[in-house]
């Protein structure tokens, strides 16, 4: 096997510390020698030194890798030293950005003895095993909005969600292939009868696109209809398939019904593998519980299974995923430290 | 008490079967002569007879009734029959901007015994009861988007979310307010992270209107992380305030953690009292359990507590309160057809 090129940004809160686990991890499963990974400082710790968020020599750097492991990054809410939204939109949205990282992908899965905060009838005996496959490059994440008369009485703010046919057809045609490797059934989330013009896109290239996929059922929820879906009848899904915010609210929901944030991992793809994907937790930098060494490496390791498929090694994908799953089930309710997790799951590969 | 005339929109699916109820427990409530009740045949079914939505003649007179009872509009999500968001867009929401109904109202309590999705660990001896104060005429439902090269493969296609200092105080301090007469507590969702310029308005006049309110503890959520939040510990919250379409989202999974959708109430509040306000139940149109006559009319009939309170009668808000609570815990989980939950409550009036 030769040797691929992993960077790697720790990040802010909890970050480095889970993301050292899923390096563990990544080089039990495959030795020593398959992975080269490059440290990057980036994040807050940085900015405040540096004044730099992403130079662009490092991102011209990180284009020749062949992947990116992100553990996570931002300020806590309401931080007053770092201005909202600068990590946020100027390190993780600027990679996803820079690129091109169209297909966001978030398995959801239950696995059975995992505390949910859903009760026994809506779960047992019940297979939640869904992905949602969540538009990465568009949508109200491009940046585009603006103020006038900022800070007066008389301020006006906007935002503006951003569609393209082009966008929106790589991500459903890749949500139809996925959904047809799986059980055969894709779901659309929008609000088509308040948001017209994006609707009608999206609702338009679903039926487009599914002439080609005549095996895949088909459903469309409302994105608040699938709230209540979700925490009612979560089993009915397979594969769902919707916009970029959207994607970010429905996801945090599917994490917590399927035992928590702590399990969700993701991936970042670039679909024609002209820039390097990123595979990154669903969860965030978790300030209040950074350096306590009690942060959930879970997320982050089952994330190096995602970069193992990507990367044309689904045996060893697999081997972190069974490895994760048999973990995850011994594990049950009991609670255990950071690396405690990181080293009994590198310990069954 | 003078008589108040009441303009009734039943609408579509089982809006006109769940507001017979609510009429019979107003009427139970308040005797014979406290309202007019005006019925205005709008929906599906008057679209499809004779191309109108809602005539501006019709429009001018609801501009004089006291308040404005709706059941549902809309018709099935991928009807054929009725082009997509006409009826939303042209009726409710038409509706909700023409009379300026600028604090959108949803309470969520879960009552005892009441089935709720949720396991028994996360609600058991909790008091899970709060309200969330959604914007109801800016944001996303501006209706101001638009696309180009529409359904051709260059389709762009936009969505604007418009958001003023005058909107987004007025619903503000309409939260703190609220939160200062029950315990106090007051969250703000939004996603700040991404959408910088809407989240730096609404964090700056949350922040501003907070000074006046010294004794209200407050909050600040990403929507994403609120999902979760809503689902591990509903507990936490009082009061909630969000723009449109994030309140639009967060009610109704609110509502199904407290015991389905078929119980929550809202309340569209024009606050100066120029416009009439407007009450329905957070339900839709349901279109697949029309007409069998088991759809739950208890978020209709709670919506009337709403309107009386409203209109100046809490004491009379509070009488059906009380009934709907009394009946919910009785009923448990036993099913009733509508007109069987109609008549218990109207019974204990
Ligand atoms: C940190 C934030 C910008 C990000 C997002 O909104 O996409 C996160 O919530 C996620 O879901 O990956
Ligand atoms: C029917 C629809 C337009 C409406 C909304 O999105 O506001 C509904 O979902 C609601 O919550 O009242």
């Amino acid at each position: 096997m030769t040797s691929a090129k992993i960077a790697v940004i720790g990040g802010d809160g909890i970050g480095p510390e889970v993301t050292a686990e899923a390096l563990k991890a990544l080089t039990a499963v495959a030795g020593p020698d398959t992975f080269e990974f490059v440290d990057y400082d980036l994040g807050a710790e940085r900015w405040q030194r540096t004044g730099e968020v992403l130079p662009d020599s490092v991102l011209g750097e990180l284009k020749s890798v062949d992947a990116i492991v992100l553990g996570a990054v931002g300020a806590a809410p309401g931080s007053k030293a770092i201005p909202s939204g600068l990590l946020e939109r100027g390190l993780l949205l600027k990679l996803r950005f820079a690129f091109d990282h169209a297909v966001n992908l978030r398995p959801s899965k239950l696995y059975p003895g995992v505390p949910t905060p859903l009760a026994p009838h809506i779960v047992e005996g019940r297979n939640v095993d869904f992905v949602v496959v969540r538009e990465g490059t568009e949508g109200l994440y491009c940046g585009n909005g603006g103020s006038v008369r900022t800070g007066t009485p008389q301020e006006l703010a906007t935002e503006v969600s951003v569609n393209t046919a082009y966008g929106v057809e790589r991500v459903i045609r890749d949500a139809y292939r996925r959904a047809q490797s799986r059980r055969g059934h894709l779901t659309l989330l929008h609000k088509h009868n308040v948001l017209v013009n994006a609707g009608s896109l999206w609702n338009r290239i679903f039926t487009e696109v599914g002439r080609e996929f005549p095996d895949v059922e088909t459903k469309y929820l409302h994105i608040d209809a699938a709230m209540i879906a979700l925490v009612v009848d979560p089993a009915q899904f397979d594969v769902i398939v919707t916009d970029n915010l959207f994607g970010d609210i429905v996801t945090d929901l599917a994490a917590a019904v399927t035992g928590g944030i702590g399990l969700a991992a993701s991936a970042n793809i670039n679909p024609t593998g002209e820039f390097p994907s990123m595979f990154e937790p669903v969860h965030g930098s978790a300030p209040d519980i950074a350096g306590k060494g009690i942060a959930d490496p879970t997320a982050a390791i089952s994330s190096m299974a995602l970069l193992l498929d990507h990367l044309g090694k689904p045996e060893l994908a697999k081997k972190i995923d069974d490895a994760v799953t048999a973990d995850i089930t011994a594990r049950g309710a009991d609670k255990f430290s950071t690396t405690e997790i990181g080293d009994r799951i590198a310990g069954r590969l």
